[in-house]
């Protein structure tokens, strides 16, 4: 695999980049008892970092969408557990204290399902941990922790890459070279991710390779997570896209504009399901009835094997009508909200909707590429399928 | 049929309502040579009452969108020729000078179907006219033309209203009066037309009548039209109502908190597939994925009694990517616009998308209620089923 070659944050290589890689969450040079991030809400009109100093910061970060993403989330809690292993870890009731940070924590985002993930994993590590020597404590025990799991998404990432661009190569023979384009909704994108992303990994592999892709960058009310961060994302990356309204992914497939959609998805049931940012079921149904294929990149760590059925067992985030009514953007020089809503108006903000196994072509993991179904998942992972009840 | 109360118009009694009813365009208190419409692109933060003093301020109002929706552009565009016959009428070429303005006129959108109905119609009008009196002008004859283009329309959309109140009443009484769910995409409402609206008609109507129901408003990205105007309507009217973003509806349905959808169209095609604001075929995928009725009203004249296949024989108009970019709203005091993609990003931005009629319910006109077919188009109007090539 060719290495990825990243313009991503550059003027910041110095905060930003382990060697040569672009990272999302990374501790701060000369002072690693900080803990850096990207505040995604300013992108793209400002590339602000910010420091967190404390647990309660990566709490707000995550409830506040600084970060977002289910494996960004996921590091940030980690991250935020050694923060709160800093402050409380030499204490008499450390433990016991690191483990009501993660109980808070787990409350910020109740969809997401790897952030419990993170924070369980981190548990473990925390009760397993023996503090036996001067030399270790409970807070280079978690920050060795959440490096690992850094590591590991990153190539979790680079994993899904290598199987999903086998998809874009298959398509582009068969367009004799012509561009594939490529839709896709929210950010599943490098800054969801530690790198790479998820949906993303196999179009920066493509590109990288020298493969023509295009992507249809989805605006993706109501954050406009596309117009603002996957165009973003991919304009540094030099990668060939177009932005459009959530609206218009069906008269593009219905009129062969499209011809692959891969999405992320925060939570997959172990039956196929695929809970993801809202209005991912409404492009699934399109691909469907235009014969195109919907794919869904994930790490395995977000495959729940506890639930079946997604519609019924996944509860969807509703989230703060604000969301609807303001949009932040550039006016002249300033930036600013602006409310495009009458004041009286009643709002529903729900997040996530969730695309039934039958409309998912195919899942893109990290160990490969399988059916959206519990024999496909069970041919990657036998062992979790097996203890799944 | 009760008489609709509306309170639309408050405080603008006198500019914009003939007796009781509410009116989208109207000439001038006092001044009948200035026609007045709404700044439609004001709403809802700004109630602006626009002048019309000559043809080409029509022209602008169509392609600039301070109106739009396909009976108010036909209407607007009657009007124009009026304006065009008092400014060109009495003079030597005065007919072939209309008939130009007409065809500017006709190149201003080129979806509406109707906007060349009401042309089409003025210029026989205008063919026929015989000034054998001093007392008679052109512009006296295209201003009655243009004022029963009006009267008609706002009889077509109670005759909508009457037919698919039955709808809501049936839904209504299988749910022992609990709300009716209607989801409406867009604006097909009063707005849209001269009163009453086409999708909006029925919903008003029932409200009229004392039945329960609760609008599903999608906020129809790019334009905002569903946010910006319908919520605004629905408001006036007092009917309830919750703003949604273009994708949360997929998930309502699957959820069971949608009875009915009902959109309008711009243009149906003599087999029933519709064309309307895009993502509308986003909804009706989704409701027929889930078994809810989707109905779509409109006026007979916009069905093209001259193709079938709608995906194929119609132009779907792109708009300027600056509708994608740019969005108006109000910060603090002000009102603004503000840009929320960088600068150098690419846009697509194609404005309708067409549902083909398997996915249609039914189509409800003034003339009843029919299946989107041919068979079902030529059970309500035999006459122009028999004349259509």
């Amino acid at each position: 695999m060719a290495k990825l070659t990243t313009t991503l944050g550059k003027g910041n290589t110095a905060l930003r980049k382990t060697g040569e890689e672009f990272r999302t969450i990374w501790q701060k040079q000369d002072d690693p008892k900080v803990v850096q991030i990207i505040d995604q809400r300013k992108l793209p009109h400002e590339y602000v970092v910010h420091d967190l100093t404390k647990w309660q910061d990566g709490a707000f970060a995550i409830s506040e969408m600084l970060v977002r993403g289910a494996p960004l989330i996921g590091a940030t809690a980690a991250w935020s557990l050694y923060l709160a292993a800093l402050e409380y870890g030499a204490t008499e009731n450390g433990t016991n204290a690191i483990k009501d940070v993660a109980a808070t924590l787990g409350e910020t985002r109740p969809t997401a399902v790897n952030l419990r993930w993170a924070l369980d994993r981190v548990i473990r590590v925390l009760d397993a941990a023996t503090i036996d020597s001067a030399d270790i404590s409970l807070a280079d025990i978690l920050e060795a922790e959440a490096k690992a799991i850094c590591e590991e998404d990153v190539e979790i990432s680079r994993g899904i890459g290598i199987h999903g661009l086998e998809l874009i190569k298959e398509i582009s023979r068969r367009k004799h070279g012509q561009p594939v384009n490529v839709l896709t909704h929210c950010n599943a994108g490098s800054l969801a991710t530690i790198n790479y992303g998820t949906a993303t990994a196999p179009i920066y592999f493509a590109h990288a390779e020298g493969i023509a892709v295009h992507v249809w960058v989805d605006e993706t009310r109501p954050r406009n997570q596309g117009s603002q961060l996957t165009a973003w994302e991919l304009a540094e990356n030099g990668v060939p896209h177009t932005l459009i309204v959530d609206n218009a992914g069906g008269h593009l497939m219905q009129h062969g504009m499209v011809d692959l959609v891969i999405t992320g998805t925060d939570r997959t049931t172990r039956s196929g399901d695929v809970a993801n940012k809202i209005g991912t079921y409404l492009k699934a149904l399109a691909a469907h009835d235009n014969g195109i294929p919907f794919y869904v990149a994930l790490p395995s760590t977000t495959i729940d094997w506890t639930i079946d059925d997604g519609l019924r067992d996944i509860p969807i985030e509703e989230r703060n009508p604000d969301e609807v009514t303001t949009i932040y953007g550039r006016s002249g020089e300033d930036l600013c909200f602006v409310n495009t809503v009458a004041s009286n108006t009643n709002i529903s903000n729900f997040a996530f909707d969730v695309t039934p196994a039958k409309y998912v072509t195919g899942l893109i993991t990290e160990k490969g590429i399988c059916d959206a179904s519990r024999n496909g998942l069970s041919t990657l992972f036998p062992d979790a399928a097996a203890n799944a009840i």
